[in-house]
């Protein structure tokens, strides 16, 4: 746990020392470090993230901090998230081809990353508060959920490799940690580092003051700490995702965990649900209409590829323990009915997950910029209020919200009713 | 993985010899082995078991076996098990005072415990085919399960030690494969191993046919095998718990996991449901019902001990990171409704594993002595039928059964029912 003695922060004067002896580097983008030009690109909370150009071509290089950037070195956070960040972008990269970037380069000892530099991405939350529209956006991701999460569960993987790699994974402990208490416990009393806008005070105070949606809350809490289900990105929201106009990928798992299938899930819609509530302060009249009832079909897309690649990887790939042939077309009967409960609670959770995430990212500390980009603090107030009440009524209702056009219904409704 | 090259079973003749320098034995039973008086008591599966008798005392001596007893030597187990029920003795040992038997010495290459001798103890599954009464034994096993459980999972533990304590337990991946094959899977295909009382046929069929409660089964599994709440005994029935008219204890944890917390709770319902299924083969008239419905009242001071611990768990050694007192009690707020909708999802989890572990011990490989010892092979069948149909009840309707009374009626109605 402690930081290695090797262990120094990066610095764009230093790198090209440092990594002109790094064959991944040198390889892919030239071998001279004077010909580089290194830019300090993070705008993330916990680490150094660098691109590097040379010559020959471009990489990313990131690096952990010790300790977590958005409160000055008083938190420390363990560097061996790069190692976990380092397993889990090659797990996701062999579950879901294509979708994350690769890794050239791993140092355990520098907690550092060498990968794939993506352009011209943009980091999707930008683009949902900028209007931009991503072609097969819900397609991507719900094909990107579905086949981690199916792949890494007992559904697909050898019982063996599974637990093992659960044991790897239990050794992370400080990262699901701040998940546990910053998305699921924080909203919910006075925190210290809680913040949130003034004027939601009353309806704060309603949130805090109902018991059954702390106690469902808390129940998620001990789904998503107990539960090994498969392995979850565990932090995917539209600033872990960058597309261009029609090519998306997943960034950033160092939050990756065993968790339910459907966390990831649930914690994207939430983002797109609060990309969808953020949109007036946004958008003139002319176009908020059709860009927020894009948002809903990407919702809608997510939702309906999630199922349907679930389906497929179901009749295809099921070649874990669970739920074998052998109990059913062996015996020439249907599982159709195991798959479809199943994935009807995998969308319950979700459901719960999303609307915790949509609580958090407004009172808890790590607040997102479809909101904090609003100068308008009276009007910010009002849509993060309709975000508030929607996401306690996922959490209180989420059981019986059954299909997508609920959901959409939900947040349309949401969208035109003034609870400040 | 591999047996460790100084391995070597003990036998009775060589064990004076080769403990006689383990001050944990020599000190507790004398220093002279030819004194020593040596019995192989071993009935398991798994194990040798030795009493071993000194002047000054006696100590029982366990060694697991590199196979599975019951079948020969043709599956192989790791030895490591051992390992697993020494580290799950001590902690059941620190959360239940006075429930397990005293660990004296552990030798990991040996794979050998020597522990406190339990006399006049005897298997409590003997005693309830003899019709023996055990004076509390209810209060005393819902106290376990319930203490075990609370004090286990994070509900009470620091989230860092619980997490560490899944990545030890992780290790273990064999002795889960087995219950997870043998208790949730095999009972509901023509599974190799399988047997089942002849006349059974028509009622084995039709559950085999049902997609429902093989779909309920699997989530089951899917359940135990992805799930970390607490760490559970994971065998916990009647063979695993020894008595005196008065006194209890539980034995051989080998199969201790991470699992759910009302896994433990509904194993042991399983068991006592079936000694009470079968007791019509194993008393008179005279004696039947009363039997029979102190059996019922077993299950109840079970149900009932088990919930007034948690209760009192809840009030007293909550200090874990889920249902933390900040959201609740120290805003003046009751935990009441979240506790008790917590402790309904365990019953109905526990409800769930019952009918399945009552299905798994009548059609699987590891059948029990209630039923076993029956030589009138109709009558057997007729008895398991009974048996058979209400675990499907409960795999079925466990949501649906509300109340122990509710329970004790569906045991008391089948009780009377013939199938075949």
């Amino acid at each position: 746990m402690d930081t290695p003695v090797q262990y120094r922060p990066l610095t764009p004067e230093e790198l090209g020392a440092r990594l002109s002896t790094v064959a991944a580097v040198t390889g892919r983008i030239g071998t001279d470090p004077d010909t580089w030009e290194v830019r300090e690109v993070g705008d993330g909370n916990l680490n150094l993230v660098f691109i590097v150009e040379g010559p020959e071509g471009t990489v990313i290089v990131k690096q952990a901090l010790p300790y977590v950037r958005l409160v000055g070195d008083s938190w420390p956070l363990p560097l061996y998230r790069a190692f976990f960040e380092n397993h889990a972008l090659v797990r996701q990269a062999a579950r879901a081809p294509g979708s994350v970037p690769e890794v050239f380069h791993f140092d355990e000892d520098q907690a550092l990353i060498v990968m794939e530099y993506l352009a011209p991405h943009k980091i999707l939350r930008r683009k949902l508060i900028d209007g931009e529209k991503v072609e097969g956006l819900g397609a991507f991701l719900g094909e990107f959920c579905a086949r981690t999460a199916f792949r890494g569960s007992e559904l697909s993987m050898k019982s063996a490799d599974k637990k093992k790699d659960v044991g790897l994974f239990a050794g992370n402990v400080e990262i699901p940690a701040i998940t546990e208490a910053l998305v699921f416990t924080d909203p919910y009393y006075d925190a210290e580092m809680n913040h949130h806008t003034e004027g939601l005070d009353p309806v704060v105070r309603e949130l805090r003051a109902n018991g059954v949606l702390k106690a469902k809350a808390q129940r998620l809490l001990m789904k998503f700490a107990s539960n090994t289900e498969t392995m979850v990105h565990g932090d995917l929201h539209s600033g872990s995702i960058m597309a261009t106009g029609s090519d998306t990928r997943v960034i950033d798992p160092e939050f990756a965990q065993y968790g339910p299938l459907g966390f990831d899930l649930g914690m994207l819609i939430a983002n797109f649900l609060m990309a969808y509530f953020s949109q007036p302060a946004h958008r003139g009249p002319e176009s908020l209409d059709d860009y927020q009832e894009w948002i809903l079909e990407v919702i809608a897309g997510t939702l309906s590829a999630f199922e349907a690649e679930f389906r497929q990887l179901w009749k295809t790939e099921r070649t874990g323990m669970l739920y074998p042939a052998a109990l059913f077309e062996d015996q020439g009967q249907s599982s159709d009915f195991a798959r479809d409960t199943l994935l009807e609670e995998i969308r319950t959770d979700a459901f719960g997950f999303c609307g915790i995430e949509m609580h958090r990212r407004t009172l808890s500390l790590a607040h997102n910029a479809d909101f904090e980009e609003i100068g308008d603090k009276t009007l910010k107030s009002r849509l993060e209020a309709r975000n508030l009440i929607m996401g306690a009524d996922l959490v209180l209702k989420a059981h019986s919200i059954n299909t997508t056009e609920a959901l959409l219904t939900l947040a349309r409704q949401f969208n035109k009713k003034d609870v400040l």
